[in-house]
């Protein structure tokens, strides 16, 4: 076969993804030129310290952004999305943020943004939703999308140590950075679900409007407790929506075994998609590392090569609400006296709370009181806890956590 | 916005999953306009009894295959495919029998044939293959792609129930056909790995050069048994690369807890991607039903509509290798007297096969023995099996059964 036409790839970045990519694509050149008739080729490298933007971006045939941060990459991607350069990152924080811009500048110039890499790393959720899934109605997105908080939950689990061990622990093996607070504040998996929402519904959320929890209040104890009532415990994203709207949020939720994600442990990524046409699949794989990401970031630019294609118009459902129905875990050490579970039951229903199972256990002076309830409205939920907290019985602050109790219940 | 204008597609078939694919194309014909500028609209449909196949295929954008069967649907879809027009079909059989025909008609006729159903229902494997892992190196793929028989095995595994006893419920519940031939020998799995193999490795694989073995021999005692040691059985469709070649075959076989696979119960279906810069990931979902079908028929065509890519061209690896190396479990009923595991051993030895683990335990006059092996060439297994059956203190068949007891171990 004659040599194939170079592709040109103009690299933004050059730390470990950057560098990753750049071998990754040395190593399957062939392959790629095989599949795609051209041969892709990186043609400059913008690193920190070297390198004419400007001049890489005009000279490319896709721009890849690996660079980080926010503010010089947008410029970057804006200028070559408005040259009809295509581009590909892997860039969630940008995508998160700047999101509409950058589609209207892809609008613009007649191309295309992907960003497969940027949510779940090497698990394919961003094609399969804009792609296999474009002619179906997804109803509800769940996913472990930060495997650094999976994998100290996933410790806490196995060994009973304290978040901050398991962290430290983290943080030796790589799989936490020296900093952790964007992963263990529940930020990060939220730039995520606002990117997957965005496919899902045709809608675009900014980060700002994504409601998140972290887990940097978990205890042992709560892993330990709901283990007894055949529950795990993950930090999950969910997008879905409800009666007028849509909802994304990030929370610690509490998962029958059932449910596909309850399985997942350690530094993986994995996520949900519901729709009535396909009950549900399940895509899992390692969370984002150098090979990984690198490896979407050209599963993306071999689609770039193989013709572009916009994104659809954002007219997805308008409202974002906040105030979803949920199921809780509630957990609250009391006096062990008789008509404590009858104050508690009836606070409850004050705010028609409607409880689904109950587990009371004594420990010498006092007790431990286990309740799941029914779904009911947050707002409700958290009104109840409230009013608990003025119980004079109460020997701690009360314990409530969500409760992922559907599968394949979908709206 | 401005009525789009018509995507006209020709229905062959209109049995349950062309009748559910008709009715998704209805509910979601809005939403396909909106994504790609054009709306979905059956042109014509060819029943059993009524409809010009070739007006049809004459008069549509894309031409969708759901009347099974190959030799008829062969011809129209070879008809429509030199005319230039897409083909959309979920026919395992025609794609696994007649493949490099389909694409070189496609080829001829500048067109494609995309078949995302035909393969795992709605798990998007073949997209993920073709797209997202397109520039990867994949080393090998597991699948459970056989929905009945994963259902079968579930059943005997959490109710000891016997296979007969097991495959009559799934018959009663829709899982399985009448005629259940097809899914229990396994090879309607060989069909789908061999469409697998298609794409991961750029190489043909007729159906007929496929190794399978079903499950119909499968007994409750080897599932109880190998509970014991921690495994779980399944029926594991594999394609993958080895020394000199590659090897696509399906077996029954034991899995340890750790893999992806092994909690993957009831009638769906789940693959794994194995790829040095992926490590690996995992699609699962429901196997076939006429809405999931339906759904991914719909997908391919939202694909077609956004614009065709047609198959590389097969030039991978060249060479099928049938002795492929594996580990196996062994079972052995054996008299309970002194110098018959020695035996065994040096039987063993004899092949080259060196163990893993032995459990043995008495049964009063008899002992049951299970042996574990390393991986080894199975040609040199089964010959070592052979040599066991000649030894007197053998008190009924052995029972071998291959173990996959490696994840991530990528070649």
């Amino acid at each position: 076969m004659p040599e194939a036409e170079p592709f040109h790839i103009g690299l933004l970045g050059h730390g470990t993804v950057g560098a990753a990519f750049a071998a990754l694509v040395d190593e399957r050149a062939d392959e790629v030129a095989r599949i795609t008739g051209r041969r892709p080729l990186i043609s400059g490298v913008l690193t920190r310290s070297r390198g004419d933007a400007a001049g890489i971006i005009a000279g490319a045939d896709v721009v890849v952004e690996l660079m980080g941060g926010v503010d010089t990459a947008r410029e970057h991607v804006l200028t070559a999305l408005r040259a009809g350069t295509p581009v590909v990152t892997a860039n969630k924080q940008l995508v998160s943020r700047h999101g509409p811009e950058l589609w209207e500048a892809a609008a613009q110039g007649g191309t295309e943004l992907r960003f497969e890499a940027a949510v779940a790393g090497v698990v394919p959720v961003i094609r399969v939703l804009g792609e296999s899934l474009a002619g179906a109605h997804v109803d509800r997105i769940h996913g472990i999308v930060n495997g650094t908080t999976n994998y100290i939950l996933s410790q806490m689990a196995a060994t009973g140590a304290s978040y901050a061990d398991a962290l430290r622990e983290a943080q030796a093996l790589g799989y936490a950075e020296a900093d952790p607070t964007d992963d263990v504040t529940g930020a990060d998996a939220a730039a995520k679900m606002a990117i997957l929402a965005r496919l899902a519904f045709g809608r675009w959320v900014h980060l700002d409007d994504v409601v998140y929890e972290g887990i940097e209040h978990v205890t042992a104890d709560d892993i330990a407790y709901a283990r007894e009532l055949g529950l795990s415990l993950k930090l999950v994203g969910t997008a879905e929506r409800v009666a007028d709207g849509i909802s994304v949020r990030v929370h610690p939720v509490f998962l029958y075994a059932e449910h596909p994600l309850a399985a997942i442990d350690g530094p993986y990524n994995a996520v949900t998609i519901e729709s009535p046409a396909i009950t549900e699949i399940t895509l899992s794989g390692p969370g984002a590392g150098g090979p990984q990401t690198a490896s979407a970031v050209l599963g993306d630019v071999v689609g770039v090569m193989r013709g572009t294609r916009p994104l659809p118009a954002a007219d997805g459902p308008a409202k974002l609400v906040h105030d979803v129905r949920s199921s809780f875990y509630l957990h609250l050490e009391v006096d062990d006296r008789p008509g404590v579970l009858a104050q508690v039951a009836e606070r409850l229903g004050l705010q028609g709370i409607s409880v689904k199972s109950v587990v009371q256990r004594g420990l010498g002076e006092t007790a431990r009181l286990v309740i799941v309830s029914h779904p009911a409205p947050e707002s409700r939920f958290l009104a109840a806890v409230r009013l608990l907290e003025a119980l004079d019985f109460l020997r701690a602050a009360p314990r409530a956590i969500r409760v992922i109790d559907e599968t394949f219940d979908v709206a």
